[in-house]
């Protein structure tokens, strides 16, 4: 696979390292909790890394942050720009009132209410937009071009995916031995990020991916070999309704042995015995890789294996649960 | 306050100690976290002490698994009974499995669902009776008589308070410099182990307790300087349903400066901020001390002032969340 390998060296574990370095005192050190119940019920032993006890309630400040403090002082003055209705807006919106400069955020209209005003309660001004992705990135473009500001796009950018492998980092600090690690996979940021921290860190860990059948680009693409483009998305889980970045998908390519998918009803009984076992708020996004647990490979894995998965966030309306 | 002395010396800091060594490796030692957010909103710096993640979801484990623990051999084999329709019916089932006996839970007719299922879950047996005070003890009673079993009662108890008072010992050692400590109250069980605990380790510390105003038996025995039973109880904080325990009361009265009462509507509207900030899964009880911050006296206390508050637990029916 050489096709993979430019990709892949451009984002090194010493990238990884030094984004850990950025953000220490900026991001949490979340915990890494382990529940009885659970590991009963999955027959497995299982490390879940708590990002949605992060900063803004989800991993993405991670990245956020690791691409706010390497811009210049220059750069700052200008100030940042990005396109999100998800966590990463208010992640960006956090990041950038935490290194004194200001985030401009463009928002489909129509996006929901509670990430606009997570965005404005971090003190960033919300564009909003036509909803689709062409009207996204000229939107955006339009107010780099108008004002200077740093673009920072989601999950298709080094630095960001960088920030999002720290969260790798830590999980196999605290638990060096792990058999397998598992993200869930939208945009691949995240997932590209555990990639490069988890297998350069330990050669043998099995990667593994989870993506909600609604919306599985990834899933098609490894199939297929190649980038298939998310043509329609439909689940539940609203941070996996992305197409795969150009730059995560060969580092994803080379590293992921396996995506598993689940459906939404899979996903929401899953998110509701998290709840319940750990009195630990989730995100529909988190709970995939714990539904995919109940799945091939893992059904079938010895039950003293030791599986990391990173839950990616907490933000729910808290008006509108799935159950 | 003569009277208090011979209860208030029956149960030491010693014995809270003890109790601590009894539970260890067998209880959580749960985090405790703080938010700027709350923070903010409430001009304080609070520090709370997560027993909503303990394990079966309530401190209750604390003073279950201690008395559980202070049994010889033979007590073991013949068991032990309780009376509770809540937190403490599944806490007793989970000590005593864990130490190899079995457990039997007098529970009302019509007690909740979720809480008879974790009884069961644990392994313990659940014996109904009508739903008043007098019908529990006296099945109790028949239940030991019969069996020659332990009764372990749900908070008016030396072996349970002093388990209970583990969890200030816990919070006052990771924050040492705390002003106040504030814990929910219904029987007393918390209150006085915490009183005991947080007193005799900082004398200078203020302990404040919290009640609803619609089951405020404390808060009136308090003002009147007697215990006064609680004639009827009307709150969504369930854990909280309950009078004084008759060793409890002479604690709380001695070293409790203030017990803040709180409406249900100011409960409801602390739970579901402190969920969604948090991300943390709390039962209405444990928001009642959060809800009283906003009251004299805290509300005029400097905001660097530090309290630590004793999250009781996070057992909630997810099907029907108050708002």
């Amino acid at each position: 696979m050489n096709q993979t390998k430019p990709a892949s060296e451009t984002i090194s574990l010493e990238n990884v390292r030094q984004a850990a370095g950025r953000i220490a005192g900026h991001a949490h050190r979340t915990p890494v909790i382990t529940n009885r119940t659970i590991n009963e019920l999955v027959g497995l032993q299982i490390f879940f890394k708590c990002e949605n006890l992060q900063r803004t309630g989800s991993f993405k400040f991670r990245g956020a942050c690791n691409a706010v403090a390497m811009m210049t002082a220059e750069e700052l003055k200008r100030g940042v720009v990005t396109h999100s209705s998800g966590n990463h807006a208010g992640a960006i919106a956090c990041a950038a009132r935490q290194f004194g400069t200001t985030a401009t955020v463009v928002m489909p209209v129509g996006s929901n209410a509670v990430k606009k005003a997570a965005v404005i309660h971090y003190g960033g001004n919300v564009v909003e937009c036509e909803n689709n992705e062409a009207a996204r990135t000229a939107t955006a473009d339009r107010i780099v071009t108008e004002t200077g500001a740093n673009l920072i796009p989601p999950f298709d950018d080094a630095r960001i995916i960088a920030g999002q492998g720290t969260a790798a980092l830590e999980i196999l600090d605290e638990v060096p031995d792990l058999d397998c690690i598992m993200a869930p996979v939208g945009g691949g940021g995240l997932l590209a990020g555990t990639c490069i921290a988890a297998k350069k860190l330990r050669a043998d860990i099995r990667v593994f991916a989870a993506e909600p059948d609604g919306a599985n680009d990834a899933w098609q693409s490894l199939q297929k070999q190649e980038r298939i483009p998310l043509q329609t998305a439909s689940t539940i889980a609203d941070g996996l309704r992305t197409s795969l970045g150009h730059l995560n998908w060969p580092i994803i390519q080379s590293t992921v042995e396996d995506i598993v998918t689940v459906s939404d009803e899979e996903i929401v009984i899953a998110m509701r015995q998290f709840w319940m076992f750990t009195k630990l708020i989730i995100e529909p996004s988190s709970a995939v890789p714990l539904a995919a647990l109940r799945k091939s490979p893992f059904k079938s894995m010895e039950p003293q294996t030791k599986v990391g998965i990173i839950l990616s966030g907490g933000n729910v309306d808290l008006d509108r649960l799935p159950w």
